[in-house]
């Protein structure tokens, strides 16, 4: 079963929005077991969208389209869809009921332009989006029986706007596509590695991958130093096993370089490791300049567990606000072992925190020297037991993707001492 | 002049990687006075890539290719090329030069793996990649001249990593078809303006739009708090002027919510402010979490005024590293007016700096009460001559939102007390 997905707007096509929706759509269909084949992305021209709805109907199974939905006219895909499928526009009882009482909640009068969002074309389904009030629409062309040799393609018409059309895509969209199509069940496992190239892993853990079922597929997913493994588990619906049994295997191999499951991203696991263990952390920041603090702050609920940090980017911070002594400075600079040991220690004692992480180095393009090229860059974490210190060389890597690497490296090694695997 | 962008990889199809090139590729593009009128990405899939090729090359005067340009057997663009232009491959003599520098300069031998980069279609002009291994190419079908009625269609093959993709796009691919096509000039303009919400600014400002000569565009930009208003003059090549004239009625009507010119974003204008003006900076976080901070050491140079800062997530730190009174917790709060002000003056003292920036507010989804709803936010300012402290409403929005829009309130709020705006 493919997919072609069309992303509509004119804002899309001069690079003022990043397309996420096309990368968010493609990785819930791809772990929902579906291909992806093409994506695209119109204008809010109608024959440029009609050519592209057209030509996707007849190479895909089914086809996931979003924008040009609101209310204003230069929103067109409604009633693009309407001529297309040969149908016209009613007004859904359903869609009406929902736009009437998404407008009392925010407690604005219903307009007409408002109103006409629950209009929709008489062919279509109207999948309710509990989110916002423009209608989400099922349409179906040829047969779902395939006794006549005809396929069955279905075109669904989402709203632009990310958190709708994501929230759409879980709860309406994807299991009724799987319903439709009777596809596969897919259960998916992430495993967060760390500290070993992908290529070495890759050598690492080939017997587990070659003894892996036929039905199970090993996807490599890295990003800033850390290797995101990805198992996908394919079945029928009558026999669904454990996927954790499987990974087993790969823990005897590489159990040193695991540092979590069931994760996306690292700040995900320290977040809710912090909050099932009941510890609390403190940062202290100079080459990560606040990004290790962000990333946790982003995450809801980070305050039962981070207390605050001191993003401490000149020396005289290092010393004031976390007490490193202007002796270490002087004697072995702001990027050392010495340096990040006190800033990590001070940060621990004066935020009166179980856990800690320091960092200093120089994320570039300028103030390496020979001894420190950019791209030199010391980490510590520390508990009640002490302190673990590390030198990481990045080489010389663009800044973004030293900090980042940096700040995977930092959370790498704080659950590490968290579970005593440093 | 219309393009169409075709991004091939099969790690975009599959979600794990955002396609940021279709959106800097558009936003060059259009910079540049093109019109990109659709993009499209298709997998590693030979028939999927000739068939986006061939319909882009009919319906488009340039078609840009990023990806599968690597020395690995699934990066199969070049030889499909190659192909789809009736050409054989053949070493590039430039392109074997630059591959021999990049790898001398990273101390690697040169394998033969790596010196097939420099193998391209005989057909086709190498634009030097001065950033990678892997060669830009450029491709012509039809005639330059217009005269026999065929229309010349151009092909640019870019490799997908968007570092080399960008310079690429600014250095070769741009100048180049802006002579191949003679296509305008382009200038723009981008005026940052903050402090009243788009409908209401596209009111205050309609009479000097309208007075807009008709070779100038203006576009209304929002992001997160933050409106852009970018100025496009297109003219030819003998006549230039200057775009400056243009904003004084813009001054005149809006002057007061302008904040700032020529930048992109807000942090790049602080950044680029307190560079030019020698003033320092610190910063006092709590419900921003360390974002402020990391944006602006996310630029090269701003250890040049960034001191440091504190993140102030709990009331203890907020104690213990700002001085904030307990008393004034107590009695008003961690979300008012009285902590903010005691944070950034506290913040400010003991970092030493000309200038602080703090904010405190409740970013959601809990956390707010009746009296204090999420989205209530206190953003602060301070220099020598005094504080300035202001009470924000962002309504229920979404945790990050609350946080972008509270970073950009914080900048603004900067940039006005250093030009004595507030």
């Amino acid at each position: 079963m493919n997919v072609t997905i069309i992303n509509i707007g004119d804002e899309l096509l001069i690079g003022q929005v990043v397309n996420t929706n096309a990368s968010t759509m493609s990785k819930l269909l791809t772990e929902a077991g579906m291909e992806v084949r093409k994506t695209m992305v119109v204008g809010d021209v109608h024959d440029d969208i009609w050519a592209a709805v057209d030509e996707a109907m007849h190479e895909s199974d089914a086809v996931l389209v979003t924008g040009g939905l609101g209310p204003t006219k230069d929103d067109i895909t409604k009633k693009l869809l309407c001529e297309y499928f040969n149908s016209e526009l009613v007004e859904n009882e359903m869609a009406l009921q929902n736009v009437k009482r998404i407008f009392e909640s925010r407690g604005y009068e219903l307009t007409p332009v408002n109103r006409a969002q629950a209009l929709v074309p008489r062919c279509c389904e109207v999948l309710n989006n509990d989110l916002g009030t423009a209608p989400c629409m099922w349409f179906e062309q040829g047969e779902r029986s395939k006794v006549k040799g005809e396929r069955l393609s279905v075109l669904v018409s989402l709203p632009g706007v990310p958190f709708e059309m994501e929230w759409l895509m879980r709860n309406r969209v994807i299991p009724k596509l799987q319903e439709t199509f009777n596809t596969d069940i897919i259960l998916t496992k992430n495993i967060l590695v760390q500290g070993i190239g992908e290529s070495f892993l890759s050598d690492l853990i080939e017997p587990w991958e070659l003894s892996l079922p036929e039905n199970v597929k090993l996807a490599y997913l890295p990003v800033a130093g850390l290797t995101k493994l990805r198992l996908t588990y394919r079945s029928n619906r009558n026999n669904l096993s454990n996927l954790n049994n499987l990974t087993e295997g790969l823990y005897t191999l590489a159990g040193q370089y695991i540092v979590g499951e069931d994760c996306e991203t690292l700040d995900e696991l320290v977040h809710k490791t912090l909050i099932e263990k009941g510890l609390t952390l403190a940062t202290a920041e100079s080459c990560t300049g606040g990004n290790i603090a962000r990333l946790l702050t982003a995450q809801a609920g980070a305050s039962a567990y981070f207390k605050g940090g001191v993003v401490a980017y000149s020396n005289e911070v290092k010393e004031n606000a976390l007490g490193v002594k202007h002796s270490t400075l002087e004697t072995h600079g702001a990027v050392s072992e010495e340096t990040v040991r006190e800033m990590v220690e001070g940060v621990r004692e004066r935020l009166g925190t179980d856990l800690a992480i320091a960092t200093t180095g120089i994320a570039g393009p300028d103030g390496g020297t020979k001894e420190k090229p950019v791209g030199t860059v010391w980490i510590a974490v520390a508990n009640a037991n002490g302190t673990e210190a590390k030198l990481l060389q990045f080489g010389a890597n663009r800044r973004q993707q030293n900090i980042d690497r940096s700040t995977n490296q930092a959370f790498a090694m704080l659950i590490r001492l968290i579970c005593q695997k440093l």
